[in-house]
């Protein structure tokens, strides 16, 4: 059985939606997703830099964060056919680990909490596959590397592309 | 450089030995790790089935947990020769995420945290070396398995036996 590593935030969750919310709601600002076209957080605003720390250390955050749409069923489906493992950086944010792992449990109940992974550097990863919004870490990886589309990735042209879970799955299809 | 992936229970921390000591405290019991020769914390008395969840639900736990003799030193050293990744099982017990963290970063300062690996099945781990007291561990690993001695595990001959930090150090020298 063929084995694909998911990233999490911006994968499975909508992290970014989530911290631009908390910001807008803070400073009177008006940032929506669009504005992250082709930038991070901290290219958009440098005081994204720190409060995504201050957003993170608080469990509230990862109990509010929205499922990115078509994940669930698609991964339901998947992982009939393939061995389906959920790989996060979590090791800069510590206060995340245990919140991470609640909301995976809440959200996919249908995954094996063995195959839930929080590491730092996904070169670790020994996976066929890795859907990962970030192209560092496809760079990293040894398998095949999938681009989940973002907002601040848009511009990456060195990997495949797959813009949301149907996409996904007719990846896997074909 | 090569990487060795180098597990945490029973090879840089002493779990077993703090889970014994509660357990004699609670039962007036005198077990000590000699009692373990061939034998899992559970198969010594049935009752560490559900006292161990009990245990690793109390932050104090880590904190209080010893340092495997030798460890620090010999990885400070391999440190500068190989790629260090620590590569713990914890999703069977979420609540001890964050102290494991924590007690990473107290006692092996010098390791950088992007390099630990909180996981559940360590066949997700891409590492030349596997260092790991648990041989199903080293069963599902793709690389080069080395068992470190523990008293559970004195009975298996199906791998490369490593019995303290001195022998690791000698194993990559030679």
């Amino acid at each position: 059985m063929k084995r694909i590593a998911i990233d999490m935030d911006e994968v499975i969750s909508a992290f970014s939606l989530k911290c631009l919310q908390l910001f807008n709601a803070e400073y009177n600002s008006n940032y929506t997703v669009d504005h992250l076209h082709g930038k991070l957080l901290a290219e958009l605003d440098h005081r994204f830099n720190d409060k995504v720390n201050v957003y993170l250390a608080e469990e509230s955050f990862f109990q509010g964060l929205d499922v990115i749409e078509g994940s669930q069923d698609a991964l339901r489906r998947l992982n009939e056919q393939y061995e389906i493992f959920i790989v996060t950086a979590a090791m800069e944010f510590p206060a995340s680990l245990a919140p991470k792992y609640q909301w995976l449990k809440k959200h996919f109940p249908f995954l094996n909490e063995k195959h839930f992974v929080f590491c730092g550097d996904k070169s670790i990863i020994r996976a066929d596959y890795l859907i990962d919004d970030t192209p560092l870490n496809l760079e990293n990886f040894e398998g095949e590397g999938l681009l989940f589309s973002a907002p601040h990735n848009m511009n990456n042209t060195s990997y495949v592309r797959l813009n949301n879970w149907k996409e996904v799955e007719q990846y896997f299809k074909d």
